[in-house]
């Protein structure tokens, strides 16, 4: 159902979702781009509440929204999107509830992030989790959404096919994995360790820490270090590259094993 | 030498260097941030004309610029900066030539990248080579500056260690390739081709081509075709995560073979 109007009630509302309040009181969240959209539509189409588009936006997309869209100009949709060069779709949709501890993740090894605090990151690495063929994600509490707009941006949607678990801090969610049975526990640690392309047991049963930009990752007593080993000697790698050095070392050992 | 005052020509100047207009006509760009400035005083010191920072900016840096530095308050410096959450100090410098043909890379392999148009993507690959321990970065012509100043930002300076070199595309990038000897030609596609894992000549005397989100790369006739394996089956990477997979699979034969 197309309407040409976007009521000032549901203008109000999308512009309050690009803030961390106006999600967290409404339960609601903004999917912007067209991939992102394909895959909420794809994964999670019951979340979606309506759509706001404009004729390029629809084009681009595709395939048919079966919600109310609300057809706006490029003019005006510009003034509800979150970037400068917008993709002519966004969706409002329902934020899905993390997993619980009712959710026994399936795969050999659990990535969790502590820290991470750039929606940017946050997004990519979900993104990358997921063409990894993983599905779940641990983090710590800090300043990052998942679900904020630029990290649905950057991840295009991958968030909504992920179980997304967060915790207190790094030792709550080492506890929690110990008692679903991932009992080792590897830090990346930029000054030493064993190295991610050898450790034998990185994978198995195992919860492997990325750490934030700004402070890496927490220490915690008789964690296992592991380095990702860097000839440049350059400072340390984006918490994003990181993420994906060991996502695809996961994939390159399961190839292998096939 | 510490001026409180940044005359109204230094002001316009960096005003103008957030544009690709106002580097290409004064061949200056803007480096931003503690690392990034960190990484052009200890690279190139001689490139910097002067810089700008707060008292807080000054105190991250915690070393001395040897230049004309611009003391501003942070409501002033805010003005100028590229960021929103700025850390306070900029420099404006020369930007450096690119590299020529008589800069005969000494890596076993080329990374190249071909339609990569995101500043940030640009940006994340220089500083991933360089921690990779390589120093050669080719690319095609497209709207991407490595100098702009969202690039340096994402590299957090890396491009000033790097040699860097343009082609107006990826065929005149092979044929220059090839003249040096690099003569394997591996193009990154998401449908097909050989794994990145086991390819055995990825790395010998070889080209690996990543192309930009919007389009792929360029497929050339006789081009060996190279995939990232990827079990998600989510449609593709981030250019800057599928450059990360390639480097970090290079240093991970390299470590095995020392």
């Amino acid at each position: 159902m197309k309407t040409p109007e976007l009521s000032r009630r549901n203008t109000a509302l999308i512009r309050s979702l690009h803030t961390r309040h106006g999600r967290k009181k409404s339960g609601l969240c903004l999917c912007e781009g067209v991939r992102a959209v394909t895959e909420l539509c794809t994964l999670r189409p019951e979340l979606i509440r309506f759509a706001v588009a404009t004729e390029r936006g629809l084009a681009a997309l595709g395939r048919e929204l079966l919600c109310e869209v609300n057809l706006l100009s490029e003019a005006t949709f510009d003034e509800l999107s979150g970037t400068v060069h917008s993709q002519g779709v966004l969706a409002v949709a329902e934020t899905p509830p993390e997993a619980g501890s009712a959710d026994v993740p399936q795969e050999p090894f659990l990535l969790a992030l502590d820290g991470v605090g750039d929606p940017g990151n946050f997004g990519t690495i979900c993104r990358t989790l997921r063409a990894a063929g993983l599905e779940t994600l641990w983090y710590t509490r800090g300043s990052i959404d998942p679900f904020g707009d630029k990290a649905i941006r950057a991840g295009m949607g991958a968030q909504f096919a992920l179980k997304l678990r967060s915790f207190a801090d790094l030792g709550a969610l080492r506890e929690a994995a110990a008692e679903l049975g991932f009992r080792r526990f590897y830090v990346t640690d930029p000054h030493g360790g064993e190295s991610c392309f050898t450790a034998p047991g990185l994978f198995d049963h195992s919860v492997v820490v990325i750490g934030g930009e700004a402070n890496g990752a927490t220490m915690l007593a008789d964690a296992e270090h592991v380095i990702i080993p860097m000839p440049g000697k350059f400072e340390s790698l984006n918490a994003a590259q990181a993420a994906t050095v060991f996502l695809f070392e996961y994939v390159r050992r399961s190839e292998g094993a096939r």
